[in-house]
């Protein structure tokens, strides 16, 4: 052996204490400085009832694979029949069935996420395999069985200390008030997601204006009952502790409006009314405008997550439904509209907090820096350029981020990762980050690109994962 | 030396044994798992007239130079001559000139390329420069003159087993008719291009579908017609052995069509009219979903190349004609029409076995991405993202290929290198595809990314250099 | 330690001999055949006016935090009040500012220029913070007042043979002819950046075009007297040694234009009327295509900067002005049409040698492959992949913008860098970029690679740096 050395050799399982960790630098920041930090998962899309009601799990294939696109996606190109995927097969054959994909899955960033999971939550050293299959399975669903396995247990044993959901703006939020009342001390958020009334061409808007309205106590009819109704909304997440919003869009849209062509334009669609495209750019354009206005109100943070090209797959959506595992990523054209955008919230400073995301890495450099023409006196990394998102999140991905950001903006105040995730095991993602980016300074400290002085990297190093967020988000 | 170290110095040749191995998990996945096993090129655009006719190459000139659009952009970049690489000065002139570029060539695929052929067909150590051009060129043209380096000897000594050309529908493909014939132990197959029957707008495209109608038989008049003649050409060559097609097109148009529309604007082009861009979109789109089913129901393999921008320089195409290295890299919109057209063949089960290449690598993340959403039950690997194309053939675009697709999609299943070249020389490419896929191995075990498990990863890399293709493709 | 190595732990400063040297190869390349050469920076925008003085700095402010927007956005971005930014505070509270913004600058290319600044003009070890503010500023100040710092003797202290400024076609160039007349024997030459009469659009364009009237003392009516007055401005800017041309633009127009429409534009815009977007667009064809072919006739290098999105935020454009650190990255498409354009000029051989930057990474490949289709028989590198512009001119950004090159082009023909700076204390970026890229072919050699012959790299690696801008540009 003469390059490929020494670290695993010494190791005797995959995931060991210095996973990811390359030099010496990396492990001591890493294991002196990140390690043992509290977790503030600012966006993920877990399910508050489950965490009201301390949801206890039955086996390891309803909390780690039912609605894990990610898996299911690994499963088909594997050529698994859809059955033993989204199915009514056995969950005992489900697991199977990703148990025998597993290895097929090296250099994916499941096969790390993966056997993390199964070493953090379930202490298994073991690498899945068709073979192992039930001896694991049957070990995970006994560790279910324990109390502190219920998912506030798991959430405490990652140190989770802040979750923000995310929320329609038509939802009650009941389960987030009952988790307030109750005794957990995590804290569990709302956040604001109206994507539904600003995609004013779907099929389904109309539908969803009359929800809007019945949960607002506002007729809807026109431009400004809208904007009631999302007051209503929004005051009403506020009381309950939201302080973040998020968008999901194909790209920012940021044309000139006038409020009588967009007013027509709610009227014309609420009637059943064709619009045209140019009535559609209006009104988005609008209703983007007055959201922004509306977070900034509230000293909220906005979060744009935008390039997501969703529901590719007819078949799929037809049999499956959406988030099924058949969105990509798009190409559209975001500099332009995005500047416009943000100017004319910035131009008299009503700008909110902003977290970027992009889902095609081709974008990089452009949001890192369109990000950095909208600073504000006083604020330190108001504008976030947001950790790798979805295909992107994973050790090539999530360098690129961290070296475009430092590149081009400041890495010192990202305010760090985010699990972004559906399922209760997805924390480890958050160690996952702090590895490669101790790794990172780790690695830089040992080519000389930045000084040996392990206090003050490691105090950004926490910063990142940490302070940042807490200092950041007013999740008071 | 600190840090600049063994392996190099210990050797006495540039190519020598562990040439891009760095470490030695690779070294060992290169030399135990991947060097011997046979080469299925699945996709090249070699002459089988030459092979018919087993020729001998007068000298290295002809064999290495003529046609390599490559090396003429490179002669051209250093400033030589038009005449001495294209023009009519006599072949050892032309050698010297390339002999002479060869050093600036450093960091260019071309300079691993070419001293990788010479070694491995002519057994040349030495660096090729202007001082020993002329020895190079004896050396050279006294092996060619042997009988073992006839083309089938040539293809031979590189253990390929099976090799597919790239053809015109009007091909009558005799000579693959004729080798099918011969005693070679070499499958020689055709693979079906009709890029000449879409690209309705092009000023030879109403010549292009006469030679079809009497390739088929059968006069073409109208879109009925137009598909018969190109059923009729699709059933002989598979007749023929093709398995496979290829589609070389700046992007996917997957507008809404009427066959009314698409009838219409073929008879009006064959009548000699101009026809709209809607038309021409129409026409494109429907006989890009009408080759769809058809390469579906006969179980072939169709290829997808997208995004290459071609004879950029009329001065050159009037003088020289195309491919002459003027051809480069275009910046089109891919994602949205590429996911309608594959939707569209999926939605009904009818998506062929899929290899699409991107040649914007800012598309690599998108192309990837898409494949994802059209996997099929019971068929692993459906979707394949293709090794990286022409100017991409290099090793960071191959290792970005081999990244993306490892982050994205399931790197295991992937069917691996093609020459994609037009010389009989350039089979080492599959070396060099081997090498630098047990690099990234190798490295990755080193890393702990991978566990070291050799015999598994190993067999991982035996799938990817040989076994998913012959899998994948239906050669029998 | 373990990978965590030797090289940083052995020195005592930050800015030590062998920064960013990774191994003995890049060592013995930077020191042996890079260090010393002198500097041709063909590309900046430093006044002329100040060299004509030989301006003496007051203090370190003044020379080192004025006009530089890199500074502003991290200091912004920090949360840093404006006013001590671009302020009326004094120069020492925006040092101090400055100071405890640049810990948190770190892995962005301001904590290397910075330090690397401090080092090789004020022979500053010490890493600058907050609490060595001031003593820096005193250290900086004193050292500025000696006569060797005068802006003169800073650039003699790089070695600073060659120097381009930036210049409006209506300057008067009176501090060039000074100079020149002077007994400096750095050569200062103008650069002709005509931006101002392309963009017809703007609504500065009248009075603009009015200026050049009076500049070139032809009364500017309609295309024709506007191209004798282009005319009269280059054939001046050649009497003075201009030899290069400059256009920053967010894409190349290149549309078909007729004369008749191209003269009624500028008619209709000098009367105050409104024109059509078509107009505008036949406009900007034509003039770039004359300007080509006026740059060709004169022998020049035309320098076409590609792709910036600027004045983003239109508060800080209101108070500040333009340049201001609010311009970033466009997302244009740009292949098309750049095809287009320099195929028209190289026609009928009429392209000049031309010298492309992009500011979108993602446009890379298309940018350098699109240069190879535009070589010249008997001109070496003729056309040139610039080298990493602006948000780029970082260690990712150049490494990739070599690599690029190297894969698709000659590295070899490459001219190299350039400070395209706004102070005078940029010029250690030619250091910077030297060291990379001797560490880029060290790292080659050290993997085989690259042969291990530094004799012949090393020439290569002088090339780079100096030989090849010397025979490229003109500079008689």
């Amino acid at each position: 052996m003469q390059n490929g050395t020494p670290i695993v050799k010494a190791k005797k399982t995959f995931i060991h204490d210095n996973f990811l960790l390359e030099n010496d630098f990396a492990i001591e920041l890493y294991h002196q400085y990140a390690k043992d930090l509290p977790i503030i998962d600012y966006h993920n899309h877990l399910p508050p009832k489950e965490i009201a009601e301390n949801k206890q799990f039955e086996n390891i294939t309803q909390i780690w694979l039912e609605g894990d696109h990610y898996k299911w996606r690994a499963m088909r190109a594997q050529g698994v029949e859809e059955q033993y995927i989204t199915g009514d097969v056995s969950d005992l054959e489900k697991f199977e069935q990703w148990a025998a994909t597993m290895p097929y899955t090296l250099r994916n960033p499941l096969y790390h996420w993966s056997h993390l999971e199964l070493k953090r939550y379930f202490d298994i050293d073991e690498l899945l395999t068709e073979k192992n299959a039930q001896a694991v399975y049957e070990t995970c669903n006994q560790a279910l069985q324990k109390e502190e396995n219920r998912v506030v247990g798991l959430l405490e044993k990652m140190k989770v200390e802040v979750l923000c959901t995310t929320d329609d703006p038509t939802d009650n939020l009941h389960f987030h008030q009952q988790i307030a009342k109750s005794d957990l001390s995590i804290k569990i958020l709302p956040a604001f997601r109206p994507d539904k009334a600003i995609l004013i061409e779907n099929s389904k808007f109309v539908k969803y204006i009359q929800e809007l309205g019945v949960a607002a106590n506002i007729e809807i009819k026109d431009w400004e009952s809208l904007q009631a109704a999302l007051e209503q909304r929004l005051d009403f997440f506020h009381s309950v502790g939201c302080r973040l919003s998020d968008h999901g869009l194909e790209q920012i849209v940021a044309v000139d409006f006038s409020e009588s062509i967009v007013n027509q334009a709610i009227k014309d669609r609420l009637a059943g009314k064709e619009i045209t495209a140019t009535a559609a750019a209006q009104y988005q354009s609008a209703i983007l405008h007055y959201l922004g206005l509306a977070y900034h109100k509230r000293g909220w943070v906005q979060q744009l997550h935008l390039g997501a090209l969703r529901n590719q797959n007819a078949r799929l959506l037809r049999e499956i439904g959406a988030d099924a595992g058949c969105d990509s990523i798009g190409d559209f054209s975001q500099a332009a509209s995005l500047g416009k955008h943000l100017n004319r919230l910035d131009q008299y400073d009503q700008l909110a907090k902003t977290v970027l995301y992009n889902l095609n890495p081709r974008d990089n450099e452009v949001f890192a820096a369109m990000l950095g023409n909208f600073s504000s006196s006083g604020i330190q990394g108001k504008m976030q350029y947001g950790s790798a998102w979805w295909f992107l999140d994973q050790l090539d991905g999530m360098e690129k981020q961290i070296n475009t950001l430092s590149n081009i903006g400041l890495l010192s105040g990202f305010v760090g990762m985010l699990t972004d995730s559906r399922s209760f095991l997805s924390f480890p993602r958050h160690e996952y980050f702090r590895r490669l980016l101790c790794n990172i300074f780790g690695k830089d400290i040992a080519k000389g690109h930045l000084p040996n002085d392990l206090d003050w990297i490691g105090k950004i190093v926490q910063d990142i994962c940490y302070y940042n967020a807490k200092e950041y988000f007013d999740f008071s």
